[in-house]
């Protein structure tokens, strides 16, 4: 009853042409060989994105200049499209973060990561559709796999985008979850890297000490590849391995809200993990966990409503209710809860240093289950949270369906900084799951 | 040969009409006794501002609004002018951090700091000279002490402002040395909290580890007032002391490289401390602080290549020489590099944890002397940038003057988050230095 994003074929899965997801790294292979020129990639894209955006409303705006910076650009990335989610500046486009306050406003520059990228050759293909400011209140976009369904938050246009084949890659940020459930939702790899290896400069804060910059591509491999330009640090997987590592299974406080065939997926995969070269042990949810996993949302409504400030003075009409309210709240927390917040965090976080003296990483599920059937809500960051707070490398690795030919992502976490060995094992991960499904 | 700034009928002083920094405190005082308005206080700056900024330049630009802010704004900085290094975004006011780039660009809201400014009743005076991005290229702002003397840079405004009286508070921002050094060199307070303390959302980043928003005010009470509104935490020190305190004696390794006689001044009033209360040891200068005083720059430029890759890719011809140079080098910097000086950062930070165990607070120089005659340059920050690299609260404690009438700071740097014993020690040295120097 499952079948892998790339067994289209398969007749147990309905063939979705808007489920296209395209291969940074075959791009690139393709662009070497001479087989496919950068303006062919970008206008392949922007096809891609006239036939099927309308459906799926992943972008704000798309760029007129796409074209023009596909002739000009060079670098390791050039003749791959990009989209950015709407809470980047970007000095040719809009950023309006999906909120009335910033309707029209387009930035005086860009952001370092879109500068950085520009150039590492990117072409702009436009802004993605975010939740307002990064946060729950969700945007038109629908998931590609079922225009009903939410294609998760906060980074929704730019999960949507990579997964219709509209863009091979995209940014988008996390505070909660909002790379990894959108990128679980849509099926695609989403990457987090540890906090502070992509800038957040010239992106809209929501809380200082959580938000991070990461990664939407068809793979792994294609994430590894781009954060690898990126960061300018070796990250890439496709000229590497790594031999037998040890994954600690974290079913954490939360399983039971789960998704129970979810699960079940999971268990299996997992059992068949050591049939692949993985070592698996069970790791413990300690109290402090948990005391971490509630203190984010302390950190992070503090921070907000420092963070967004302006917009919650001159303009509170203009926020939505869900917003205002949480900022509402906010205002009572005090500088004590904040502290004692980030106390637990770090105490939390040191207590998971000493598990990852046995572990190479950590593996659990990377939502609470598929896509929900609405689009009112983009879901839950139960299974993200605690480890956003920690900085730790997240990776989205798909592969895994529902029965009813929704994603069901994989999380692998890695210790803080160690971001390559945890881009090697995701990329194993993913092997391993379309073999395990072939089976 | 010496005098403080609030004995200007000294006749060892030649009076300067310049030099008449106002008490935040005390023009909270009329205000509530009603013996002054909030619009007479505005209105007051606003006379200084244009009595004397046409010798001085502090200011980028004037508000037209102050005035109706002040009519408008409730709070318990209502009747506070506040003056805001330009690197601060305002919505109103044209926001250009001293670069040819920014020219006439006004932000789409105004930065954490100034709206929570706002909100707790400030006035925005206008918009204070900046070096370049905060880094070392000088504006136009004279020391008001002497106009032929650089004010210390890089809230070179900010500082001039409040020392001319021509605003009673002031944000800056430092990342080496960029709020103690002009605070010294114009005998003002200043006050960099610990990181994080005040948020640093809206401000132009040079370096994200390093950048720290910071205040300017007349004295030690006044900024610790101020620091108390802004952060929602307990900071003032005009309702309390603490007793006894032991301070650690930081003769760094760059000592020889200060001025003799401010040395001389130094272990003058030092000596002097016990009398007053206040217990004195000498702490090691290891060779891990030295190293993390090297690694700091390595931090700070390969985030500077990060955060001004647009300004970089797209108006190197706008950048001057220095800056320019300073980020043709960064690309040089490797990531390892860059993991590698904030590993000894994080080492020497631990290390220096164990020092605080024995002390309160830590007493140094603020700068290598005092103000420079030349705009050319600000001076230097080797006596700020390792505290400021470990995010640790600096206060520049004013009172000591040059032979020459210019004003000489003290230092003293609190444990992490322990801030507001840091202005209470602080406070404490001030009132020594003016009854050491009436001695």
């Amino acid at each position: 009853m499952t079948s892998t994003r790339d067994s289209q074929s398969d007749d147990q899965k309905p063939d979705n042409p808007l489920i296209a997801p395209v291969s940074l790294i075959s791009i690139l292979r393709q662009i070497e060989d001479g087989s496919l020129t950068p303006e062919q990639s970008i206008q392949a894209s922007l096809e891609r994105i006239s036939a099927h955006d309308p459906a799926i409303k992943a972008f704000e705006c798309v760029s007129q200049n796409a074209l023009d910076e596909a002739k000009s650009r060079k670098g390791p990335l050039a003749g791959i499209g990009l989209a950015i989610k709407d809470v980047f500046d970007t000095q040719d486009l809009k950023t309006e973060c999906n909120s009335p306050i910033y309707h029209g406003c387009t930035p005086n520059a860009d952001a370092s990561l879109v500068a950085m990228s520009r150039a590492a050759g990117c072409s702009v293909l436009g802004k993605t559709v975010t939740t307002e400011f990064a946060f729950f209140q969700p945007g038109a976009t629908c998931n590609p796999h079922n225009l009903d369904h939410t294609p998760g938050g906060s980074s929704s246009g730019s999960a949507a985008a990579v997964a219709a084949g509209m863009a091979p890659l995209a940014l988008g940020t996390q505070t909660g979850g909002s790379v990894i459930r959108p990128a679980s939702f849509c099926g695609v790899a989403g990457f987090k890297p540890s906090a502070g290896l992509l800038p957040t400069v010239g992106m809209k804060t929501f809380s200082w000490s959580l938000d991070t910059a990461g990664l939407f591509a068809k793979g792994v491999e294609d994430v590894a590849y781009a954060a690898s330009v990126l960061t300018g640090r070796h990250m890439r997987v496709d000229d590497g391995q790594i031999s037998n590592p040890t994954l600690g299974i974290a079913r954490t406080h939360s399983w039971n809200e789960a998704n129970p065939a979810y699960r079940e997926q999971f268990e299996s995969l997992v059992s068949s993990l050591s049939t692949f070269g993985i070592n698996l042990i069970d790791i413990p949810i300690t109290d402090e966990f948990i005391a971490a996993f509630h203190a984010h949302q302390v950190i992070q409504d503090y921070e907000a409503k420092q963070a967004l400030c302006w917009e919650y003075e001159n303009h509170p009409d203009k926020l939505s209710p869900l917003l205002r309210e949480t900022l509402d709240f906010a205002q009572t927390i005090k500088p004590s809860d904040y502290d004692e917040a980030r106390m637990l965090a770090d105490y939390a976080s040191q207590q998971l240093d000493e598990v990852f003296e046995d572990v190479d990483a950590i593996i659990s599920l990377s939502a609470p289950g598929p896509a929900l059937k609405s689009l009112a809500s983009t879901g839950s960051s139960i299974f993200n949270r605690t480890w956003t707070l920690f900085g730790l490398p997240c990776i989205n690795v798909p592969g895994l369906m529902s029965e009813d030919c929704l994603p069901l992502g994989i999380q692998i976490i890695g210790p803080y900084m160690h971001d390559h060995d945890a881009l090697l094992i995701a990329d194993m991960v993913e092997k391993a799951i379309q073999r395990h499904l072939s089976r």
